[in-house]
């Protein structure tokens, strides 16, 4: 039976400032990457994400990010490969505490924003934060962006990793996102969108934007929880899911298979 | 025999601000107490001093105060018993990942600062303290003032702890530390200062600043490393020590006994 | 003819984090209080509001804080007089710039939350702020709590100042607010609300939350911008004190009449 | 008569964390750059160094950087030109608040670190920093590395500037300097160094590192004083220069004659 594992970035609200629609979009999701407090999130929020995903029984995993809460870890900064790699071990060891608090267990991480970009077409920067990972804790997974440079260092370092890929973009034929800058770059039908997904799941190709058939192997597929509009396409691709007889798991249930 | 722990305040640089003399000052202590990035440290710094420890076999405790890099955590703030376990919880992990990345393990934990006098005196911020560190490992050992609050709240759920003194500073006859505001509160005679630390182990004793003599049983002595004289105090404290026969433990040996 | 400064908090947006309605408040209002950076508010945030206030004609004020931005500058934190008048001059520099570039004038200072709060009360806080806005601009208008210490410390240096009061706050009888945490301490009735105002207005006079009549002469009043039932009830007030001929004027005008 | 400016960077210090020898340098040098809180420096810092400038006479100009203490703004940052513009904006306002309050006035600009570099070779970032300036006093000077793009788009917009050269660094022969990276890169002779100054001043001549002689015009040489050996080479340089009849000037002087 073919299965897919559903994640969305959640636990970015800072102090009074409110993000997202983390309880609405938990309980459809199978994990949850949380925000550890760098680019978004504070310890307040990880405690309470943390604890509303182990009431749902939904997977935790870090999604850590540049220092930057200002630009929310979407400007690209020149950290060499020693300092990313610290980087991912505290926000790592901060979110676990929050998972063990409650009584639950860290089980991925996807790195965010212009760190996951930055990462997925350098292999140093791709190292140090499959190292750091894999110097915390071996057995956690690697989320990242399917054909990355990511998924290419955790193979070589021995860390289990999974492929993620997006609903709403566009492809280039050699398996990287088109750039949001360029014309196409997103999917806004929805239909067309959840299409994509499924012929991703059953038959490993998607479209790319010149026309090319190419292939895909997803573990997991993004969605959003930032706006009614967002919640009600994680609906719609649950139910077409649901329809073709997928498996929505977690990850741990998608790389062990 | 008598035994007691030597800890220091470590891990304190941030970016390009140098602080304290860490590599000089591990190789003679038992216990460090490494700042967990709020109020002092960072990422690069929680990973060197994490292996300088290591490579010492000096054990590592964390350092959490508030989140007030400016004030050193040495300002007074409102944070609610909820928001101060929360910050316990995050720099916990966070350290403890660096000790774990390391092949080491986290033994204490000593608030730091502001947090430390407040929680010393509060019943509702110590109880906090304890839960976040109980919640997170039920063996960890909480390092606090002797006499404080903090113990209190460690004994009564269960939370090991050790009793802090310090060499440098008067006592209060109920064996609270003299305000630093107040005539006598430091203690300059080094001389004075190390007499008054073996008795405080040898007898469980010292003057408090009105000339009665108090009860005091303590585990651990506060040193620090923050300059050349510093340094110089630490050796003669340790070679004072050796010359009684008191024995230099960690902290889980102290409390274990 | 009676006359009102209507001022609300504004610019508290955070990078990727909105907060309040402002492009819909701003042309409601007479005076705006522009967070600085600290406790809300950055560069980019500040640039945007001082363009909106320049193009609705709208004065500018600065509205610093404590450097606590997830505690959103509500929490209390123990910093001297020295440190607080150097980040009024810090604040007050940093907004004054953005009104320069945009051909604009800052007109006033209304500290923020927790420093508006404890400068209310204590004397030498409030020296500070005063002293930190005199050797900047002394013609800058001071906005405090209506019978506080702030607006005393104002008038001792010499530094314009204006009284503020609450719509949906209730008075003690030494015209100090009623604590939150007190039963009583909201005005939660619209009606009521704008009814106590104009008597403000009108008479210098209120009900305290003991039922006693006490004498307030307000310059300026607060108002709220952070949702739809904020902008409705500063609507209502409007239409409320156009009908009863009482003119809504900026605070310079009001000040110096 | 020839004549340059001694300009050196000050004010870096941070909460408890000491940098540089400010009250040793500032008596030395013609123009201070002064850090504004974001890459160095904090609000009690800023008081303190204007305070000190004010004693000396010594003219101020704000030294901005990009919003990165850990990296101490040397971390390249992808920001936009607008958002650049405004920090500029910012920082400048800040800076200007404590020159006012200690009776003082700025006089020039000088980005720091990699803000400084990406600006030297980037149209966009000098042309968003030169309007920033322009737009909130168009009589600042604009310090930068002379040959630069920042110059360029100052000229063009007719913003005063000053072409800044060092005395430890080698140049291409295109007036750039030599990357830190490369051999070569740093003048570690003193005597060649200040020799070089000279040729620079007297002939407008200095050696590149290809050996070919290039053409420069400084009206700034940058010093350093965080060491004693730099305050050691402060004094030589300006030993040298007296005895070769060349005056120190502040930038405004030099820039207007």
């Amino acid at each position: 039976m073919d299965c897919i594992d559903l994640n969305c970035d959640l636990g970015e609200s800072y102090g009074a400032y409110r993000l997202g629609m983390d309880a609405d979009i938990i309980p459809l999701i199978s994990s949850a990457n949380v925000a550890c407090g760098f680019h978004a999130g504070d310890f307040n929020t990880m405690a309470k994400t943390a604890k509303l995903c182990a009431e749902s029984g939904v997977t935790i995993g870090a999604h850590p990010g540049y220092p930057d809460l200002q630009g929310f870890g979407r400007r690209t900064m020149a950290l060499s490969p020693a300092e990313v790699q610290n980087l991912i071990t505290y926000q790592l060891g901060a979110l676990d505490a929050f998972c063990r608090s409650v009584g639950g267990k860290l089980q991925h991480v996807k790195p965010h924003g212009a760190l996951y970009n930055m990462a997925a077409k350098s292999p140093e920067l791709s190292r140090a934060i499959c190292q750091g990972i894999y110097a915390f804790n071996p057995s956690l997974i690697l989320l990242g962006l399917s054909g990355s440079e990511m998924l290419r260092q955790a193979k070589e370092i021995g860390l289990p990793c999974a492929a993620e890929v997006f609903a709403d973009r566009a492809y280039e034929e050699d398996g990287t996102l088109v750039a949001r800058s360029k014309p196409g770059a997103m999917i806004t039908d929805e239909d067309e969108a959840v299409g994509r997904v499924i012929g991703m799941i059953r038959n490993h190709r998607v479209t790319a934007v010149s026309g090319k058939e190419i292939e895909i192997c997803p573990d997991s597929v993004c969605v959003h929880g930032d706006s009614e509009k967002a919640l009600l396409f994680v609906k719609k691709i649950r139910a077409a899911l649901e329809q073709e007889g997928i498996a929505i798991l977690p990850l741990s249930e998608i790389v062990n298979r």
